[in-house]
């Protein structure tokens, strides 16, 4: 049985990678991978399908562990990806989606190198302006700022295997879903397939 | 624009990969490129069309200038891939199919180290076989050979770039255009992709 791989989705905000992550987790033919957090449980959220809750002195105890896949700080509490539970989906053979922010997605890549890592774009800043605005959360002040920002992570791009233009979802989702299709059909480490016809 | 890329679909003979490029073709997708060769025109072949029938000092002439991605001598007569009709159409931001034997893949390698190198396999040494019994050209002495040379071809597999199972032909057409689409995704050399977004 082939390994599962882990396929990173990050890039600007604003950009569209969540939806395209629903879309995805949507064809059943991914797991997904449950964040370990510091902050309290909100009311209807369950532990292990939500988040893993732990204290600050366990989550700082997985970190001394090398147990992240990721981890960062936000408002004084603490989210991190567990490496455990995903290498287990991997040698299930089941290919894992993580949605994380850029500098998460960097993190991954130094704790995983084989994780497949996708930057998702904007069509354009314009859009991506249109799209803030058209969620009505942000000053016009904080959408310009959050479009410079994004032009600087468009810079960073190289640091990634893909980038897929979110201009159209069910496009940019079929992108994905060919990436994920051909990374599973890439020569490296297909010594068993060797065997199998060897072994015939 | 983006620039084309050069695809070369091989593997062990027997596996299918005539039938997968016809297919290929079919979708208005890919340039072909046409071989040069020393052999003489058949009733009915077009220069230019079926092939660029050469003399033989033109076409070593055409080996000393490195003009070949690829070149062999077969019975007697010499067949190769000119480079230059394969730039052009890949500048021109067009796909180019290139259906050849296992030695040539590796000298396109050689040559133009972008090349996507792309394997097609036979679902199993018996199906090989069962395929070339159903042709009625060969002795079974000769099946049997092919399934061994075949053997030791996929053992040569980790220098190409994927490979496609060519099991159902619909499916294996599929992965070979998941793997051209994701191909195109790649953040490999997308700094004119960075430029739009710096001049908008």
């Amino acid at each position: 049985m082939q390994q599962g791989k882990l396929f990173v989705i990050s890039g600007p905000s604003g950009a569209g990678k969540g939806t395209i992550c629903r879309e995805l987790i949507e064809t059943g033919d991914f797991a997904l991978s449950v964040s370990m957090t510091t902050r309290a449980p909100r009311s209807g959220e369950t532990e292990g399908v939500s988040y893993f809750f732990v204290t600050e002195d366990e989550f700082v105890r997985c970190i001394e562990e090398g147990g992240f896949l990721e981890h960062a700080q936000i408002y004084g509490n603490r989210y991190g990806t567990p490496k455990a539970p995903v290498l287990r989906e991997l040698e299930a053979g089941r290919d894992v989606i993580l949605e994380i922010e850029m500098d998460g997605a960097s993190q991954v890549k130094k704790n995983w190198p084989q994780a497949v890592l996708i930057f998702i774009l904007p069509p354009s800043l314009k859009v991506l302006k249109e799209r803030l605005r058209g969620r009505g959360t942000e000053t016009e002040e904080q959408i310009e700022l959050r479009s410079s920002r994004c032009l600087k992570e468009i810079r960073l791009i190289s640091g990634y295997d893909y980038y897929v233009i979110n201009d159209e979802l069910d496009a940019a989702v079929s992108d994905v879903l060919s990436i994920v299709r051909s990374e599973h059909l890439r020569t490296e480490g297909c010594e068993e397939l060797i065997r199998k016809y060897e072994e015939e």
